[in-house]
């Protein structure tokens, strides 16, 4: 059997065997591995590094997009900053939306995941109100005049080209561009892990949000247990709201989702006091 | 660099580094692995898997232990199957109990882990309260005339010598010994990995409980993100109660915890709907 190593970490490693490789290529920015797994299906890597799995990336996608889009209630215009898998962007569209915008620097990523893994996108990129820019997240929102309810920063590591999506001067630039309720949420890695990363994110965050508050996503294929999210909005209450509220605004998505729901919202934000930053 | 490979499922593994190996041989009953890794610090393994390391083995004791007994409030005597590590019996011992007996199949288990990792049980097993028994846990249960307040199954999986331990026979004596307000709990895998495994345990638990909660546990070193512990009790409002009563019972013990908090309690046995047995 063949195996596919991660080395994430120094002392510390995954490996997922290996059926067939369907692409193994490098584009103009990473080397991108497409392989199947007997236990997860299709499985997308970037740099040595697994991104997303058939059979676990909806607990991600749920959690990065349903949280922020539920804590806000009406988010009638998003903006995806990477996330060429299609994942976020299909879940974004569940909600009555009019407009949402992806921006993804490597468009062979896109492309490769329609073709190869097209059940994580089921479509989304084909939908009227999508909007796909090639090109790099921090030079979009500095240029775009429009204004978001919802930011979802769905990047890769803060190693390599996905670097200038953790720093403050790019989430001041995106507090610019989000209305006065608007939320943003960035993925910053696994806390048992990389706590500097997550401390970083929040730190980083609250130089320009009044309300920072990171939560937990247990991702099987993400090593170290789980995966730490950050909420961040003009107020702490807003990333949380109560049950009630969630349940009422959850209903029409009923039946959508397997991970999320109001009650996992708001348990997410339960942080026990070593994954606290 | 040596790695241990842990070759827990058929598709998927988890290395970890080996700086030294502190001891390996075969004990009358399984294979004893004990080495240093540079992030988890020291590693104990049986049988080719993960049962424990330095780092991350708080969070699972923690949130075995102190569940059930919070969730009950004045457990007086309390049985600990297998643990032979003594983290659960080191947490068991921060509460004002007046008995523990800990029931351990493999004595060379509880001499190396006190001789390799005396931090788990930092000093357990010398507190006059606690008393240890090297036998068999089935046959324990079945034997002993004590009534117990608290039950904690620390088993290893249900394969090897740990596989009587899962069954409804078992689970049927243990309430046999436990007082009305009793709670017993339960070791149950990696949900993700193993769902038939959670829900073997919380049906057989339901032939002698009326109230069966599965809550998550989230250790690195499991590998699959999660994972999954079993309460059971008289009644399923009893396992999860208010954060109010829960704070009141935690006040004794604040500062003594890195994992476990009221809060954290709660948030545990919030199950998304793919965990949900």
């Amino acid at each position: 059997m063949r195996w596919f190593q991660e080395k994430l970490y120094e002392h510390h490693k995954q490996a997922l065997s290996i059926d067939t490789v369907h692409y193994h290529w490098r584009t103009e920015f990473q080397d991108v591995l497409i392989f199947e797994n007997a236990t997860f299906g299709k499985v997308l890597v970037l740099d040595g590094i697994v991104q997303l799995t058939e059979r676990d990336n909806h607990i991600y996608h749920e959690m990065i997009v349903h949280v922020p889009m539920l804590a806000h209630g009406a988010a009638r215009n998003v903006l995806i900053i990477g996330g060429g898998d299609g994942g976020a962007l299909k879940e974004v569209l569940k909600h009555p939306v009019e407009r949402v915008t992806l921006v993804e620097l490597d468009d062979e990523v896109i492309s490769l995941s329609q073709l190869y893994l097209p059940n994580v996108s089921d479509g989304a990129f084909i939908d009227p109100r999508a909007s796909v820019q090639v090109m790099d997240g921090t030079r979009y929102v500095e240029q775009t005049r429009e204004k978001f309810d919802v930011i979802i920063i769905d990047s890769t590591d803060p190693l390599g080209p996905g670097e200038t999506l953790f720093t403050a001067a790019f989430y001041e630039a995106c507090r610019r561009r989000l209305r006065p309720s608007g939320i943003i949420v960035v993925q910053s890695g696994a806390p048992f892990f990389q706590p500097k990363e997550l401390e970083m994110v929040c730190r980083s965050l609250s130089e320009s949000f009044d309300g920072v508050r990171p939560y937990l996503a247990p991702v099987p294929t993400y090593a170290g247990g789980m995966l730490a999210l950050v909420a961040a909005g003009a107020s702490r209450d807003a990333l949380r709201p109560p049950c009630k509220v969630l349940r009422e605004r959850f209903r029409p998505l009923q039946g959508q989702t397997r991970y999320y729901t109001p009650e996992v919202h708001r348990a997410a934000f339960t942080l026990a006091p070593i994954f606290a930053p």
